[in-house]
């Protein structure tokens, strides 16, 4: 067995734990009973030493020096080798206790934000959050320089390989400057208009879960390769021959179920999508958050917030629930599924307002890594950030700068994947509709199967075969450009 | 760090592996869709050759042998040590190349055994079960000489630790003589009593799964820890934080997914009860399959067709079904739960008939393994034997010797510890009964603790610190003795 082959043979085998411990973890947010916990996390750290163990093989950094010797490869294998290397330097360039270090400074901060953020207190949180921030810039100054790029930088590629922050800024910056006009004269334009008509519950569950299942099969979701259960966060989880997707349903608002199902099941036909013959291999995986961020986004707001769509789904959710009336005309539906609001909470955001909330966090956790903002200035900064991008100012921490999980995790770098997905949604759906009309009118009839066939063939077939910027400039001309994504919002929200 | 410590930190990992590997198995049988069976069994195998791995890891041996010169070892220790041992030496006896081929044709023989059982074609199903059969005497040869005892015994310690064949041999050659004279009286007194009064349905699944629910909460099963689904065939699985069982609901005839449901819940108790502070120590585990068997027959046959527990239930039952009047009266339910037939399905045998279909098939195995009982003669001598030991001769080998999965799959040395279990039971559920004159008392009430706490202190706790024989005969007074069991028949059947 050549070098590179022994390099498949290690992965494939590593991928196969990767995937039994993404079973339990959808069994874990599904399934388990809240006693099964502790033996839960013993089995999966256990699973997690030995995938680590394997990723920090001594005998890697061989096989993949001889393996780039081989001139017999062909561009998949070349590809693979490629992550295989990228995932090898993540692993084995921080010290195990770093690593343990942050992942255990993770956890405490994590405990404490979750008591702490209910008491809008800051000054607890402080101290811990201090601490993940300083073992994360340590890791990223190595990572840093192990990847030949910034400390920021090299966090973003665990999320989005290849992603650089001088391009980012570009974007956002473009993006930064366009949205707080657009908004005020969207907000302004629905101000003018009629408010959308209430949607009166309850909606039972399995109502929304029929209306759900019917939904994803419409999308092409094949319930012979994959399951829908209940979870409290959303996700998409499983393995590509199984993939899982949750909801959580709520009984007097069926469209945020609703919407986000066919969020994830974006994700999900990604999953699927992957080519088969690189099952086991670094290089037959999803390209990076960006990207599976955009097929998501493609599926929930630009396919499914269309008035297309719309007016397709209208009857269905009537039928579903026994309702009639204008409610439950296709235009009412409409004018709630691109509600516009000025909100403090990310989760909760429209498809204009996100992106400030993602800039906003982007510009602060790039800042904190280049240790340019302390956590003490925080609060601070955000709030003037929000006042700025969003035009509306935080009340206090608890729905400010407290909001979200990722950072009490150590997970900087992460945050851009969101609007970087969003972006990439507009500027695909774009090509795919240039590429074929029936791509939108498809929609009206609830047939998606134009549009996914153009996404599983430009996208879900390439694995990590292209970088990000190569698969966007070889399925739609060129790289990732904001220009889409503002005419988009404009065709939408101002026409 | 000491050899033994050692020892203990290489065999808790592997327990974790094991237990992910449960957990996956419980989700194969219970959510996976179908299309996902092919990554699932990736997954399995992957973690499998990791964890057989670790068991033949060379530096056992030597670890092992160093910790029996450690004279500071505590009882639960040096048992421990024991099972390592056992486990060790299972593991490695057996060259890899005959376990891997024993496995391939185990299940091909599986394979062509689903389709000629229906046709009833044994001679096609023929020549795999002689390879199988072949090559599981080969590994019982090697196992035989490993551990000193008989080809056959050397099967049975997988899994009856410890277990002798010429212990078996007289128990059940004593059981064997009492059963055929016994059923006659048994079935003449069954004939001359008015028969049981049909229990009509449909019985709504909901309504059975609630009733389920009320009894296992009722036996203890503590849903914090645990789970009911369903599954094709009925088992328990997950680990002892987090045990998972399941039924079939058959919406005719409830009695049958109640009874599985306590049966299960039995096996369920049993492992939750295990010492939490050897969890993850093979002494922590169950003894072996006699002893659990015993646990879900205790509850099942023992505790549950008493005319105790029947008179608890039987209202119950009518309430869950919204049903009333004779056929639903204690003394109707009570005949429907005791019934006995001379069927020829073992899976279907009453409580009486049963022993006779497993030591028909333990006799024949340990011919087979002996090499005294060739595959081709083995219809012949299937026939013989039911005529012998229940009175009744298969009309083909579909429901004859081809009614069961075991020894397709190269299980020989598993059926005795079905009627093992029963006898045991029976002597448990004496000595618990003579310990505290509630046990019995309580079950009209539906109260199982006075019996699941003398378990519980007797059975569970122990995990694999005595020997099978050694954990009876603190708990009950003497060894296994069939008496108890004959005297337990005698009781219920022929009062």
């Amino acid at each position: 067995m050549g070098a590179y082959e022994e390099l498949e043979s290690h992965f494939g085998r590593l991928t196969r734990i990767e995937e039994a411990i993404g079973m339990l973890h959808w069994d874990a947010a599904t399934m388990m009973p809240a006693g099964g916990a502790e033996a839960r996390s013993e089995q999966l750290a256990t699973l997690r030493v030995i995938a680590h163990e394997m990723l920090t093989d001594p005998k890697l950094a061989e096989l993949i020096a001889a393996s780039h010797e081989n001139s017999e490869l062909d561009a998949w294998q070349v590809a693979n080798l490629k992550e295989m290397g990228r995932l090898w330097l993540h692993s084995t360039t921080v010290p195990a206790e770093l690593v343990d270090k942050l992942s255990r400074k993770g956890s405490a901060c994590e405990m404490v934000w979750r008591a702490a953020r209910p008491d809008n207190d800051f000054k607890r949180l402080q101290p811990y959050l201090k601490a993940v921030l300083e073992l994360t810039r340590e890791v990223a100054v190595i990572k840093g320089e192990a990847f030949k790029c910034s400390p920021y930088d090299a966090l973003l590629d665990q999320y989005e390989p290849g992603g650089a922050s001088v391009r980012i800024d570009a974007i956002f910056d473009d993006l930064a400057e366009f949205l707080p006009g657009f908004l005020e004269a969207v907000l302004e334009r629905q101000a003018a208009r009629p408010p959308a008509l209430a949607l009166d519950g309850p909606f039972a569950i399995e109502a929304q879960r029929s209306l759900a299942i019917r939904l994803m099969t419409k999308l092409g979701f094949d319930f012979n390769y994959g399951r829908l259960d209940v979870s409290v966060h959303p996700f998409c989880g499983g393995v590509p021959d199984d993939v899982r997707i949750t909801t959580a349903y709520n009984t007097s608002d069926f469209l945020r179920g609703m919407m986000g199902v066919l969020h994830e099941t974006g994700h999900a036909l990604y999953e699927r999508g992957l080519p088969a013959k690189w099952r086991y291999q670094p290089v037959g995986r999803a390209r990076g958050m960006s990207l599976h961020e955009s097929q998501s986004l493609l599926v929930e707001m630009q396919a499914c917030r269309s008035e297309q769509f719309v007016s397709y789904v209208a009857p269905l959710a009537g039928e579903a629930f026994g309702k009639s009336g204008a409610p439950w005309q296709a235009d009412n539906l409409y004018r709630h599924v691109t509600r516009v609001s000025r909100g403090l909470i990310r989760v909760h955001a429209d498809e204009v307002t996100y992106p400030a909330h993602v800039i906003l966090r982007y510009r602060l956790e790039k800042a904190m890594v280049a240790g340019d903002l302390q956590i003490a200035e925080l609060p601070g900064a955000w709030a003037e950030g929000m006042a700025a991008l969003l035009g509306a100012t935080p009340p206090d921490d608890r729905d400010g700068c407290m909001q979200d999980i990722h950072w009490m995790d150590g997970a900087f770098g992460y945050f851009p994947t969101y609007t970087l997905g969003a972006m990439t949604a507009a500027q695909l759906f774009q090509s795919a509709q240039a590429s074929d009309p029936d791509v939108l009118d498809g929609l009206g009839r609830g047939d998606f199967s134009p549009l996914m066939s153009w996404m599983g063939e430009h996208v879900h077939a390439k694995g990590s075969l292209l970088s990000t910027d190569e698969l966007l400039t070889e399925a739609t001309g060129q790289p990732l450009d904001a220009s889409f994504f503002k005419a988009h919002l404009k065709n939408r929200y101002l026409p």
